[in-house]
């Protein structure tokens, strides 16, 4: 019986969103917990809460060295194998530069239509999207670009089950209609309204709540062993089937 | 047998620092490192590297609800019944306000002082400022400001086992003698090449290393799973005494 809600809210974009959708999917049926995919858009929520990407930040160049090792260690730690930020994470230009990964809306766009007409689909679209943006070497060009193209992203959706024709149409057209529009911003807007600042955000709330108790907000991927030891759920490292925890 | 020696680069003023430190101290006999205690300056660090406090930054105010939730749900997790962060943690002016525990240099000038002079009593005169700053209510006044009157600094001493005297000189005499001063001002520089960029920084190095193995950089408090597991070391929560790992 589930007893908690857990909202991941979640930008493909984002490596640390990855590490942490790998972490929820191993334990998902571990603790009790209802999981709620909530594809949001990171670049809406820095825009929101005028937060800035860490590479963006005045310390960034001085915080390189463990930056990069810091990932190295966590490929290992989480049992993930992330390839290095793709190098059209931003544009040439920056984080505005609309060439760049972090301004094309059309992967979350996909995920939010996706979410609406075919839910049953959306864990492995998700999974997908991370595996292209952050995994899977062979999405990448010579310079280190993710490519995405709208067969890549029809594959997105007939790998996850849905059918070519109806692939073709979320592709097409379902990521320019309104209502998914509409739909990621108010997700993005829920998000900021319930604290978020970057991503991945995870809300836990207490499913039935006779005490009332205030929903609980994470952020990133490395509160996990805190999350766990609040809740009283077991924790043995990111990867249950790899316990890394122990005395 | 000590396989690594771990620099503990701290400044008492860091919340992070005192979880760190507590971690630490619970570990260094269960791990097979020599701590080196290396207290810096955290002021230095951040002017050198022109890194901004978490709470100076543009997103601080949208981060509020999690920094608040986050530190709450760390006292059950680290097992460390911190204190909500001083009032007088910045001046009333920001952090350049020199009236701010943050500008306040004696602290950290006494515990380089002691690391000079009586080695041996830095561990226990390191605690004896982190409880002050970070856990000891009495140490606060009703405005929620943290007092550190020389009578103060002179305990912190003599709770280290310095006699009356030595502790007079040190709080009255060393921590303004020149070659204490630079001896801060050496450690925090050589934090910075090594890769620093805020509070707490953790070098770990191999002691005998015919393989050249590089030294690994962590920050903050909430890396030492992944430490253990990079190292083969044991891990089961922040308190080995009190395991919160486990499936």
């Amino acid at each position: 019986m589930a007893t908690h809600r857990v909202h991941f809210f979640y930008d493909c974009l984002s490596p640390f969103s990855c590490l942490a959708y790998k972490v929820l999917s191993r334990y998902q049926h571990i603790w009790p917990i209802q999981l709620q995919l909530r594809p949001f858009l990171l670049g809406g929520v820095m825009a929101a809460t005028k937060n800035q990407p860490p590479a963006m930040r005045p310390g960034a160049t001085a915080a390189a060295t463990w930056s990069q090792q810091d990932m190295e260690r966590n490929r290992g730690y989480f049992h993930v194998p992330m390839l290095p930020i793709p190098n059209n994470f931003f544009g040439p230009h920056g984080p505005a530069d609309k060439s760049g990964l972090a301004r094309d809306m059309r992967y979350q766009r996909l995920l939010t239509a996706i979410q609406m007409d075919y839910p049953d689909a959306l864990p492995s679209a998700t999974d997908n999207i991370f595996s292209i943006i952050h995994l899977n070497e062979q999405c990448r060009d010579e310079a280190g670009n993710v490519v995405l193209t709208p067969e890549v992203l029809e594959k997105v959706c007939t790998s996850a089950g849905i059918s070519s024709d109806n692939a073709s149409t979320l592709v097409s057209k379902r990521i320019n209609d309104v209502d998914v529009k509409d739909s990621l911003k108010h997700t993005t807007g829920e998000a900021v309204k319930r604290g978020a600042f970057g991503a991945p955000t995870i809300i836990v709330e207490v499913i039935h709540n006779p005490d009332n108790e205030k929903e609980q907000i994470y952020f990133g991927s490395d509160r996990f062993e805190q999350m766990c030891f609040a809740n009283d759920w077991p924790w043995a490292g990111p990867d249950p089937a790899h316990p890394t925890a122990h005395l």
